[in-house]
């Protein structure tokens, strides 16, 4: 700075005021526009951590996320928060904990140090989480998340019309009776996605059947060990509760001689795109809408969404049109 | 701090030095004592930028990745490299450019503002890359990429190495015709798991038969096509060039009726774990270290690890045995 005050021929007070744009600084037009091109020419940057200590707060938002290391939806998280974060002029801090508590506390004063505007908490999969005590010290967003009665704000997948939508997708194809593989894990995406699948047979007219739903475990075994049961429905469409379980029952229906999907219709949910786009044939499915959860959390975070109601903020899951319907 | 120093019954200078552990304050271990008591009673927390700009150097270390929403490949990258960052006192700066150009530079311009001792600047795949001029400004480590000429260290995988284990696991389970699917995608990876694969069978006195070598798409789809070549071959064992390719084969050959390993054995390559490890048989595949060449990049990047010689530092790929063999 002192030397594009002397290149400019002005006070480094002057350079300060024209750098940062503070105002009522009584600077000339002439010397405004010798420092600039000082700064032009000698390249000089402004330091922002100083920057950050002139103004009281920082430009920083934290990202804890439990599985980066783990599945490309946490990245996606990440990169809709970044975008959105540079938007707004802010950086972001990520910290990867794997899950673990220590990780997750050590992330947590790294972060408070820095003076960061608050922290998005953030999970790969939606579900209750107990919220780190030393967050209650800053600003938090919880991201595919949330914790009851906690009064924490959070974002999270709108599961049960993310299941209307992939039911309707295949009442839409013709067919009237729709199996449902739904995980036997205790979730938000296994109440949620089942409501959406009653919700939009129901609004069909055809009615629920209980019989077709078929608990099973979340990935590619439980998919695989439900085929047998799925055949002897008679169902002529199965909704999966995700793309782990439809490359499961992919194989069990091949074994069993049916065709994807000439004798069966499957959907599957997640979009894990290196699974649903590449399977044979490719797999219809729903898109967890990770990056979009991401940038609304910073918009929270931010408070231009405004988060009045102590309801969690519910973000659209979109079909996603392959070739298994 | 003044909260601090009041509590204590010392000066605000005081406090500064024991907290900042400055050398050559005379400071009564009384005093001292109280000042400690009063940071932990009143929760007090250093100011990191505060401390960083008295010091005039910042422990934050760059890390631009061009695919952290795309794959977990680029997670295992950050979080070795955060692991290492943290256990030496350092903060990672993330940014995921997703592979555009003035993502890269915006999140570099930003590295710089906030002073980081230095840059990693890596890849999801192992390939040669154009380094940005802004990058010249300041230390940066390659990881997982190199390029050539420009005197940069770079941290990569040893794709010799991985294929040579690759082979050596199909030849210890007593195969001598192992045929090789590899991409048709110029790389490192092409070229040297090509190498690792040559070299073991010459090893073994089985001798390099170049009509064992196929050519495919480095995905499902190539691997499926590449099947009945295979078949005709008359190979009892395949490594294959990736686990995409692997998924595809298999496929392939359970279409011909043939199974995995029983009738021929097949081994990956990246341990892209919701592919290997879900697979029916679950894939044996030798697996990319990302997480290593995150956490050798910063002992690179902090001085820890010499790089003398104008070569990359190999990082090893480890054998992970599953049931395909």
């Amino acid at each position: 700075m002192r030397d594009v005050a002397q290149a400019a021929g002005v006070s480094v007070a002057t350079v300060s005021h024209v750098v940062n744009n503070k105002p009522g600084a009584r600077i000339g037009a002439d010397a405004r526009q010798r420092v600039r091109d000082a700064v032009e020419r000698l390249g000089y940057r402004p330091n922002a951590l100083a920057t950050t200590l002139s103004r009281g707060s920082s430009r920083f938002i934290g990202l804890v996320s439990d599985a980066i290391a783990s599945t490309p939806f946490a990245g996606q998280i990440i990169h809709g928060a970044q975008d959105e974060a540079w938007k707004r002029g802010y950086v972001l801090l990520v910290a990867d904990t794997d899950g673990n508590r220590a990780a997750e506390d050590d992330a947590i004063a790294i972060m408070l140090e820095y003076q960061v505007q608050g922290v998005l908490y953030s999970s790969w999969f939606h579900h209750e989480v107990q919220v780190p005590a030393a967050l209650e010290q800053t600003t938090t967003v919880l991201v595919d998340c949330y914790s009851s009665g906690s009064g924490l704000p959070s974002v999270v997948p709108d599961e049960r019309q993310g299941g209307m939508a992939a039911t309707r997708r295949l009442l839409e194809a013709g067919h009237r009776r729709v199996a449902f593989i739904n995980t036997t894990t205790e979730s938000p995406a296994q109440e949620g996605r089942l409501a959406g699948y009653r919700e939009a047979l129901v609004s069909a007219g055809i009615g629920f059947d209980e019989s077709l739903v078929f608990p099973a475990a979340p990935d590619q075994g439980g998919g695989y060990d439900a085929a047998g049961q799925i055949v002897d429905s008679g169902a002529t469409a199965v909704f999966c509760h995700n793309d782990r379980v439809a490359m499961g029952l992919y194989d069990g229906l091949r074994e069993a001689g049916l065709s994807i999907p000439g004798d069966i219709a499957v959907m599957g949910f997640d979009n894990q795109d290196v699974i649903s786009a590449h399977l044979r044939p490719p797999l219809s499915t729903v898109a967890l809408p990770h990056y979009d959860l991401g940038a609304a959390a910073v918009r929270v975070l931010l408070g231009v969404t405004d988060m009045a109601e102590a309801r969690p903020l519910l973000v659209s899951c979109p079909v996603i049109e392959r070739e298994s319907v």
